[in-house]
């Protein structure tokens, strides 16, 4: 029976997010916390995952036709990154994350990342990273729309990596300060962030300078990052942060602990990620760690992952 | 014996503070909640006030010598106030405040403006609210050494202000939806708050970026009150108050504050004055002052005062 495993790295937004939405530039960082997804040969075709939610769901593989009423947009994700192969073969398909799905951990991203990865192994093709970053994202932009390249480039291709303005380059970055990091259950839903960013959007001028400014926090980051400048780029972390309170995407439990960070003197902390609670990025320190612990953070592994996403293949 | 009293109406920073400082616009109103301050005709001069935890302090005249090893700044602002006059009477000076001093009501302004409008008085001038406004501003500068007119001239002329772009006029508006306001104690003093500026201002160019769009949202904001757009008057309290996280001056209860009101679909509130704790303004409605309560915000009466500064003359 012919086993491929894929490991997918995780990712935390350093610097940028929803800004990027709007063609500005972001950091971002692959993460030691992972997703795990394992194609296993079989005559059958069922998804699976208890970490994400999706219990055993049959799929018809001739029409792509999901057996099950309930479809999560994990599942979704799945099925839209099986639907990139035409060749099809049966197979149990498993996503295991220790991590809870929608928190800002480009979890929606790894699923997919992980199912091209593993899946085309699986039919016979060996893809760079370059190439599962790049198929990603087409099927990420097929379900969500909209979005940016930024997690499913982060998770396929691992590192530090620079988003330029306009552009679809990737840089990677050499240096980074260690990080501590930790999320919530999310207290506001996509639709509702984002109809909050709207709001703003339409209610005057106000939105693209807000936008711009992150460009120039995003930018003086990296400049930041180059010279291990540790005291400017938390500064920038806060300021990142208040510019997100602006936008409507931060929540209360997030802007506590941000403001708090500040308060006792912490170097720099921020949201990351989508926001409306979800997940929150310190310098590293046992302080930080305490406090995100203290306002009931889940501690995320923030080692820098360096490799991206890695395919193994097990015959047994 | 003779007695003046002089009646100065407390304000709220609805846009603007803290970039005023730099040349910014700003938007103040002056509020129904007051301070008194009364001069009594005596034989030696003493100043008293409970509520600014001044107990009673001997002052000797001749050459303006207190008294007393404890000064507290609402004290500096009465001797710099009773120091622009020329000519000194000894007189019981009494100062009472319905709130507590330094959480960005402008009580410091109106201890100078209440001591310049009732002492000049009391010596026989009549000076227009303007001049107490100017005179005012001056002894403040000589304390405070920086600042802005803001609280001096809302305090002393009333109504809602409209402080303009580098220049010394002000101009009146016509319109205000109804607000809502509390405070609660500082966590942090004026110089911590100044400090973390100051971190920000030498950090990078996001500084003055910041202090532009604070403009920005000043000049939005006068439009929306001259066209009683209360959605967009919201919208730009939000944004305000992320600016200001920027700066680093809100505190974690005032941002989880907003951000709170923000979620639950509140129109609009944001910190008001110098931060670090203090006071917060919000768009009024029975849900903007539970939640202002619920976080232990003292509410403050919010009416808007339209006259400034009254003197009035009892003599017994």
């Amino acid at each position: 029976m012919r086993t491929v495993e894929a490991l997918v790295p995780l990712k935390l937004t350093l610097f940028g997010e929803h800004a990027i939405v709007y063609g500005e530039p972001a950091i971002a960082m692959a993460i030691s916390e992972s997703m795990k997804v394992t194609v296993k040969e079989s005559d059958r075709t069922i998804i699976s995952s208890s970490s994400l939610h999706i219990g055993n769901i049959r799929v018809n593989l001739q029409d792509m036709r999901v057996e099950s009423d309930q479809i999560s947009k994990a599942l979704s994700f799945v099925i839209e990154a099986l639907n990139y192969f035409e060749e099809k073969r049966p197979a149990l398909i498993n996503i295991e994350s220790s991590v809870d799905p929608s928190v800002g951990l480009g979890t929606s991203a790894a699923v997919i990342v992980g199912v091209i990865a593993a899946y085309s192994k699986f039919l016979g093709y060996d893809f760079t990273n370059l190439e599962i970053a790049k198929i990603s994202r087409n099927v990420e932009k097929k379900v969500q729309g909209l979005g940016s390249r930024m997690d499913t480039f982060t998770t396929s291709l691992g590192g530090i990596l620079y988003f330029p303005r306009g552009s679809e380059n990737v840089e990677r970055l050499s240096s980074l300060p260690e990080i501590a990091s930790g999320y919530v259950k999310r207290t506001a839903t996509t639709a509702e962030i984002l109809r909050r960013v709207k709001t703003v959007k339409e209610n005057g001028r106000e939105f693209n300078e807000i936008l711009k400014l992150i460009g120039l926090v995003v930018e003086d980051a990296r400049d930041a990052l180059d010279k291990m400048d540790v005291e400017t780029l938390g500064q920038l972390m806060y300021i990142n942060h208040g510019l997100l309170m602006s936008l409507g995407v931060t929540s209360p439990i997030l802007d506590e602990l941000v403001s708090t960070a500040r308060n006792i003197g912490l170097p720099g902390c921020k949201m990351s990620g989508g926001g409306g609670g979800g997940s929150a990025v310190c310098l590293k320190s046992p302080k930080a760690e305490l406090l995100l612990e203290s306002r009931g953070f889940k501690l995320v592994k923030s080692e820098l992952n360096r490799t991206g996403v890695t395919i193994k293949e097990i015959n047994s």
